[in-house]
């Protein structure tokens, strides 16, 4: 079947081992030629960005950056390289000799060759100034350049490595990861308002869903994930979920990202707890041994004074009290709230701020809470006569609540009661039938991606830890 | 500010380090159970789900399964342990001894010292029955419970696996990981028919956009990604895409996962093929051999004489043929197509199928395809009579095309003139502006995720990868 022509292709096609070619100059990233060890004039090539640019009477430094980390590569050419198109944001390719630099400041240098301007930038139109430090929100309004800036940068690289960290550590756990659906034809859960999907099309005929039923974006894959615990007993999902409130905080997206987790044979809080908090930390300390580079500039100039607070809450064990407990101390308080605590009633950011403030800024774990506050799927604790579900929350300084969890009700007849009692028996029978067969104790929670970020970074405003915000009023690019 | 009653619970709080607590009995998945060497009596708790009760004389096996592995673990009891409750379906906790087991079958098993069953199963309503094979199409009807069969069970940790090892990929690669957007107010990227999203309560109302303008869900995060890839040189994304098509094809559905990476200062579609490749290669040897059975269990009795398939692809380079060739190809072929090949008309599956068969059911890369035929991001190949662009297909056996990819028109003038063309300037100032400002070659891919799994475990319909299909007239769940 196979013909010459496409043997000899074969022949020269690509392979996944390496092969030798002819490349005098090895081509490096600028975090890998930054880490050379002992360098000694290695030939190799080096593509960025140009961050900054010196010129003195006989030499040219350079600054080249290509994202790879926060630090640039310093560049060192004679002078008789400098050119009217090597300015500020252009792209550069550098030739040149990898050896130490005798600064202090870096390591290594790379004594340049060949520079050579791949792309020009137009500084009067570029939004990003030399040496200018630009607001976060200044640069909310530029979308498509903010991640050039160090400030972004640091946080978006800092995101993908706590993306990856929490990855492992379910893995590490023994966790089967799933996509859980993002369009979904549950609309009930009572988790907030929801945003509605049809093919655009459609939108003007809309006498027919193209699903049959109306279908939404989730809101959580909690349920679905409990499908599925029902067979690997430890399950995960890592995705976006969506609310259409029309809410301007500095804590809410319309589009965020949740790690969810989902544990059969978990029959205490306690045992939720403790995922929780291993999570949080192991994520974090990896966060914090793999770019701490990143980390140490929010510390430093986006949130000062941050990094105490974090390896405090690091090293403490998080604290735990129950709703009962926490309406007490609220109670208790010398503080005047806006709300007035009170048994049955939610705790407000004021009071979660008083809470953990009261709690020496280490992490809280609310547990506990009123059963008629809680949605359907909560266990209840048979408790009385305050009757409580068996709910989690953990608030942490700065961001209030990060996680929220439950045992979920497993017994049959409980379940049952409760979903009629929400008049939605028809709507859950294939969540009913999870206790019909073979049912077993367990439970779950959420984290909210962005507020993690937050809370470790110290980033005031949700918008400038998600590479691309969408809230209400604003789905740019 | 700490009060003594929340120090008293710090000190019993839950902490990342192990505690050493009174366990008679170690809880242990059923995947460790089965990969203890030398099991010599340790006392031990496992927590599944019955698979099958053999109640012989005086013994009574029974195989526990709880999703960490298709195996299950064999437990050896007094036959007087045996119950009505002790059902297939039923979750049960057995207590024992972990031991060598005298068969060949199995390495280990536990003799029991207490079964207890935690949750019944009505075995005349379940819809999956004792010992019998049900068909991937009759499982769809439940999809609440197939994950519960051994088919769905390996399809699913297949699925996990390969997630993980396609992260690990690009981050050894030095990738950064990037969550492009899910809801988009880019509309015209012709990648085929868009979703759009509205607040469920406006559907009514739809006078005013929630996000000021008409909002959609990505059909692919390259533009995106393109953004990313100016800031920090090499990205990816791997997350959900949207088609609002009406089709029922085994290859289609509406919402699907797929991987994405740029990567800049790259010039030749040569480098991009070796990456896509790379990606193949690495992510099915890691799959194959993180979870051997799994992908066995799927080559025995889902796809028999699949396996053999899979190894002729991995250990042949991948062909190369430009879209002129394959076009002469099937013009020379002796079959009769529906439709007539012909150059500057799209490659139909048809035309696929043959191409692949021709290559010896190698995975072939076409490439250079005519511009007329691509969307306006692709570059611009500058060649003639027949002008092309440098894209990209990977098609590979039983599946099609499973990648697309292209250098992206990285010259400002070339790209105006595209948009301009197209009708798309306004829409796309923030694209162009990516030129403006330090333009660098690169180039990018596309995975269908799905179509992945189909090809490497040899599944007939896409609906069998995913957890929960979403296709028209279908959102179950």
């Amino acid at each position: 079947m196979l013909g010459a022509r496409c043997l000899l292709r074969a022949l020269r096609s690509c392979s996944t081992a390496p092969c030798p070619r002819h490349r005098p100059f090895a081509r490096l990233s600028v975090r890998d030629a930054l880490g050379s060890q002992n360098a000694s004039g290695e030939r190799v090539k080096v593509q960025g960005w140009v961050r900054s640019v010196r010129s003195q009477k006989e030499v040219l430094f350079l600054h080249v950056n290509d994202g790879s980390s926060l630090e640039s590569l310093q560049v060192v050419a004679d002078s008789n390289f400098d050119n009217r198109e090597l300015t500020f944001g252009s792209s550069v390719e550098v030739l040149g000799q990898l050896v130490q630099s005798p600064s202090k400041r870096q390591n290594v240098e790379l004594k340049a060759e060949k520079i050579e301007v791949i792309g020009n930038c137009d500084a009067k139109a570029f939004p990003i100034k030399y040496k200018e430090k630009h607001p976060l929100e200044y640069m909310r309004q530029y979308p498509h350049l903010r991640c050039r800036t160090n400030a972004l940068g640091s946080i978006l690289r800092v995101r993908s490595e706590a993306t990856a960290a929490i990855h492992s550590f379910f893995k590490n756990s023994g966790f089967v990861h799933i996509h859980t659906p993002i369009i979904t034809s549950n609309d009930c859960e009572g988790a907030g308002e929801l945003f509605q999907v049809e093919p655009s099309s459609k939108i003007k005929l809309p006498e027919e869903n193209f699903f049959n039923v109306p279908a939404f974006l989730t809101v959580s894959g909690q349920l679905h994930l409990e499908v599925m615990s029902g067979a690997f007993t430890q399950v995960f999902t890592f995705g976006p979920t969506f609310r259409a409130e029309n809410s301007q905080s500095r804590r809410h997206l319309a589009e965020f990202y949740m790690v969810e987790a989902e544990i059969s044979f978990v029959e205490s809080l306690q045992d939720l707890m403790q995922i929780m908090e291993g999570l949080f930390k192991t994520t974090t300390m990896t966060v914090l041994s793999n770019c701490p580079e990143d980390v140490e500039l929010c510390h430093k100039f986006i949130a000062p004074g941050y990094k105490d607070r974090l390896e405090h809450m690091l090293k403490n064990n998080f604290l735990i009290i129950s709703y009962t407990e926490a309406i007490e101390i609220l109670q208790r308080a010398s503080q005047n709230f806006t709300f007035t605590p009170e048994w049955g009633v939610d705790l407000q950011t004021e009071h979660e701020k008083y809470l953990v403030k009261h709690c020496g800024d280490i992490p809280v774990f609310v547990i506990n809470y009123p059963l008629a506050l809680k949605p359907f799927y909560m266990r209840d604790n048979e408790d009385g006569p305050q009757h409580t579900v068996a709910a989690v929350d953990l608030l942490v300084p700065g961001v209030g609540e990060l996680f929220g969890g439950s045992l979920r009700e497993e017994r049959y007849h409980f379940l049952k009661q409760q979903l009629a009692r929400s008049g939605l028996t028809e709507a859950y029978q294939w969540y009913l039938d999870l206790r019909r067969f073979g049912s077993v104790p367990h439970g779950g929670f959420g984290m909210g991606f962005e507020r993690y970020l937050q809370c470790i970074l110290g980033v005031e405003n949700i918008k400038d830890v998600i590479p691309f915000p969408r809230f209400t009023h604003s789905c740019l690019l």
